[in-house]
């Protein structure tokens, strides 16, 4: 039977400036722009692109801050078929240097603030890379904009790390958001009024999945250049914000920063993703009326795929929730789905879930049997099917939101040549939740300070990377077949150094 | 590129009483049912018609008014993959058995009212009509209910009459209904309170589609066994009912029980399907500060495919709208897009549109090309794309929101052995909005009472199709390749019939 499934459809961006083209879609660097407006700035930029030469399918590597310029770039790159590769700003240049090789960039922009440290990679490559003003000086092509697009294409690649080896690109259909969109509308809703607020970078899921809901939606998303409590309350009390994207460090700066006073009835959603919170700010959140949504998500799935829903989300406070409407969740161990209130892997399916890794066939087939994402996250589903997820990732550090891989900063430390081997473990920290902490066996004879490890990590790692202290140890701590044991790692803190200095 | 485009999912359901059990999904004939008992009820039902030997595929006709039964038999129907027929119960019986034949119906349900019109009928199949308390007889098998649903499946075949012949039966998929589901809620927006009041039939896709929406926002239904103004406006003002769905003539009588009183604040949304609606009735919702969004849409787009977004309900008074997030629109005359403001044939495309006609390959080619629907309905598109519809079909007569197409019933006046010819227009009412009127040429030598000729109308025809008056003529208009005029025939009323005596 014939059946029109939905994966062609009009393209949202010249959709939605048809549908509602007075609505303001975005506030950022005190401009308000309509969704007319934001079509005709992509346009224009989109048809600047086509002058230069791009093309559908090309990659263009985005190094730069929130802001109009980037969401710019984003629908406009994107209007033309490109893939949008957005780089965490915070990476050290090599690290930079390495994605943008990975994803055979075929372009790349960088905003004012990273020049600088685009400058530094950017010698290897052999394009360099194009500012804003470079950009606006390419003559505009003629051209028809496509007026349809196919879920099936790709829209964004966005680099994540793993438990081993180098970040992997995870590559993201139209479809994958689009889906991930309709998912959390079904969950959390949708007023016409409603404004959402994206303090958390565009280059990271939680960000971007909020220019893809305002698209869709016909909503504002009001963005700020970086994360600050006091404007993020000020958005909130004074904006009409109503819904906010937050991990726990930022709740908990916010909360700080409200004092006495309260959120206004509009707001109606602080969406808490980013890791397990701490059960006292769940608490406090619940006595100030702070109606907080817990969720899991990842970049693999476009944002939420696990969320509480509005009647449980005081209930069952700690909780996830359930995985959303076209979502399914599984507790694996071993091969074998486990009962309830046994702690397994957090496996997934639905339409949100990545397709694959970057040319990376073997990390793909690892992660995704069957449809189901492996996650490598440990937790559990209660009696009545609510997840608890008990730790991002084995051995995952979360730290301020970002995600650390122990094995990624590992592998920094065992290339020095003084170092024989190394290991990495998180520790809880007041601020961030959690920060790195190094331990490095050195090679026989071979003899380095601390800070000068800390400096060789500092020029090869991003900053909330680079462990906030490195000791020096005898032996590390393995199981019978030599696999490092992280959890044991805490132990061989010397006892002066436990609650030291800078935490 | 491995690609989940989301075809196959949760299982509606299921997945719905799992993430919202205690919701209420349900209001009707004074009882509250919560999602978890209306997926107990339709289970359990279920479970009786797999026993009794209902598969996959199979189709059953439901002819039931609406209530706790038919709900409850769409969805059990529905859980064993088996397509529901719903029909409509005021369809003469001659026209009841041809659409249980062309179906191929394994089993039809009857409720209590209808009885008497089943057994008129089920005479002649080999299979009787079942009652509700029929069907709790039979034994529930022991089975796993299927977990999950692909939006490729038949969901629902609805009989739809056209321009000529018989009534043709609609196919619509899970996706068909998920779609349109998803567009409606991209525009109207979707508030965890929403309570959307069905006093339409839910043999009809207006109906129908608030039962799909219930399940995949998990918003609750109340549902009316018919219309009654003073019982809609009662759920609005104490049951919080947030959404209606009406016609012109429905949306009057509302009015005119509400008299000085006012709809309350949660009230949002007044949705009118079913024709274009007088001016004057919108100008008194405006005045009332009723929230009137306009829409346009049939059993072919599975209801809305156009509405009026909330900012335009009052500046485009009297337009449909726009076309939905995911659909498309055009204008079209002898194979040409027609510009803004003239006037030709409605085509759509969307994920919503049916696959087409039931056994009816050729229907089916002749409506749908390339993927377009070809509506038959008349309109234009304004400078800046909102929709006007002038007329729904040609010679279409839309009465108290039913549709009557005039080749069906001339086809049942020319069967009479004393009719040479017939033809059948509209005309305007102050109740129905338009009712049908005939006019017939007698063969030569015979002779007939107009109220003989009502009679046999009415043994063949649904009620509203029943001409309210029919007029013998000496010819009908005729254009030069002799086909009937239709538009010319209400030149034909004799000067003392116009504005007589029923209307």
């Amino acid at each position: 039977m014939l059946y029109n499934n939905g994966t062609e459809m009009p393209h949202w961006l010249a959709k939605r400036a048809s549908l509602t083209p007075e609505r303001i879609a975005l506030i950022c660097e005190g401009e308000e722009w309509t969704f007319r407006r934001l079509e005709e700035e992509a346009g224009r930029m989109a048809r600047r692109l086509a002058g230069w030469g791009l093309k559908k399918g090309d990659r263009v590597v985005l190094l730069m801050g929130n802001g109009l310029h980037m969401v710019t770039l984003i629908h406009a790159v994107t209007r033309l078929g490109a893939v949008v590769v957005p780089l965490n700003t915070r990476l050290a240049p090599e690290e930079i240097a390495w994605q943008v090789e990975d994803v055979g960039a075929r372009m790349w922009v960088v905003d004012e603030d990273h020049e600088p440290k685009a400058a530094a990679t950017w010698r290897s490559f052999g394009t360099t890379a194009y500012t804003w003003e470079e950009l606006t000086r390419f003559p505009e092509k003629e051209m028809e904009l496509p007026s349809r697009l196919s879920l099936k294409d790709l829209h964004t690649i966005m680099y994540t790390s793993g438990t081993t080896g180098r970040p992997k690109g995870v590559m993201l259909t139209w479809g994958n958001h689009w889906w991930s969109a309709i998912a959390s509308v079904l969950n959390l809703g949708l007023d016409p009024r409603d404004r959402w607020l994206a303090s958390v970078p565009l280059f990271h899921m939680s960000g971007l999945s909020i220019l893809m809901r305002s698209l869709i939606y016909g909503m504002t998303a009001v963005i700020h250049p970086a994360f600050d409590p006091a404007a993020a309350n000020r958005s909130i009390r004074g904006e009409g914000v109503s819904i906010v994207s937050v991990v726990g460090t930022m709740l908990s700066r916010m909360l700080e920063d409200l004092g006495e006073k309260f959120y206004p009835d509009h707001f109606r959603c602080m969406l808490l993703g980013g890791g397990p919170a701490p059960k006292s700010l769940l608490e406090r959140c619940k006595e100030k009326g702070v109606p907080v949504f817990q969720t899991y998500g990842m970049t693999e799935t476009a944002s939420q795929i696990v969320t509480l829903a509005p009647e449980d989300s005081l209930r069952k406070l700690g909780s996830a929730g359930k995985p959303l409407f076209p979502s399914e969740l599984r507790i694996v161990k071993e091969g074998v789905d486990l009962p309830p209130g046994e702690a397994g892997e957090i496996v997934v399916r639905g339409p949100n879930v990545t397709g694959g890794y970057w040319k990376r066939p073997d990390a793909t087939m690892e992660a995704i049997r069957e449809g189901w994402l492996y996650t490598g996250d440990l937790g559990y589903l209660d009696e009545e099917g609510f997840l608890y997820v008990l730790d991002r990732r084995t051995d995952l550090i979360i730290s301020g939101g970002e995600n650390v891989y122990p094995a990624e900063v590992e592998a920094v430390l065992t290339a020095h040549p003084a170092v024989e081997e190394a290991g990495v473990t998180g520790r809880s920290h007041e601020v961030w939740g959690q920060v790195p902490i190094g331990f490095v066996r050195l090679k026989a004879g071979e003899s380095i300070t601390e800070e000068e490890l800390l400096h060789y990590c500092g020029e090869r790692l991003a900053r909330y990377k680079v462990p906030i202290r490195i000791y020096f140890v005898s032996h590390l701590p393995k199981n019978a077949s030599n696999k490092l044991l992280r959890r044991e790692l805490l132990q061989l803190i010397p006892k002066e150094g436990k609650g030291g200095r800078d935490w």
